[in-house]
């Protein structure tokens, strides 16, 4: 799937997501910001799925282009960017825990990484919380 | 994206759930048979978005191989069959809502179809249910 839609938008909600997050490695990089606390490049080149570099940098241009994503100057290094969520981008909280409870409900891989599965079954307010920003409220 | 992955999954419930429905046209067909109550091949290709034959028979074919989907004959015309959600395609209920109020709060489209947004946000778990097959409960 190409991350800039060929044809028009059918104006359906679902569609409309699905334009901005419909392809496996938007979601995955979101994940890694909103989920894991990737922040760098590098930190989200290196993920567990092992992303290449141009999917990467084209996937976080959709991204920041959709208003999901922003990126700024990291004060650390002048030379490397951190990317964070804007709050369209944490809204999706909500979307994230059901990826999670529905993957880990019906995942079957051998070795299941079951930790984040089980921390949104025992405290999903928490987990959204975390996402939205609100970890101290 | 192909709808078969070329790699082993991490173990991610969020990649697992991914490699299943990551794929916008997928996520639209199961749209279409939760939502808009398309049953036959034919519903689905006429769907708003327009999906070509091919990609339909694809992904079809894909959902129904990830237990998502089955496929029955049509009782009333035996050269058709019928397409409907199995319990893990229900089980879907609360993403699609999360989709529906996620796209439907910012999508930016000129001509909007925002009755099924204004539908889960007056009433959440009527949609839901109605999905789950839980309707009349």
């Amino acid at each position: 799937m190409s991350t800039k839609p060929k044809r028009a938008l059918s104006g359906c909600p679902i569609d409309y997501a699905l334009s901005v997050l419909g392809d496996r490695w938007s979601l995955l990089i979101i994940r890694d910001i909103a989920i894991k606390g990737s922040k760098t490049y590098a930190d989200l080149l290196d993920g567990w799925e092992g992303i290449s570099t141009n999917i990467l940098a084209q996937r976080l241009r959709h991204l920041e282009e959709n208003g999901v994503i922003r990126k700024r100057k990291n004060p650390a290094n002048w030379r490397s960017s951190l990317y964070e969520l804007t709050p369209k981008g944490r809204d999706l909280a909500p979307l994230l825990a059901e990826l999670v409870l529905w993957g880990g409900k019906f995942n079957d891989a051998r070795d299941p990484k079951t930790e984040t599965y089980a921390s949104v079954r025992s405290d999903r307010q928490g987990f959204e919380r975390k996402i939205l920003g609100e970890e101290s409220a």
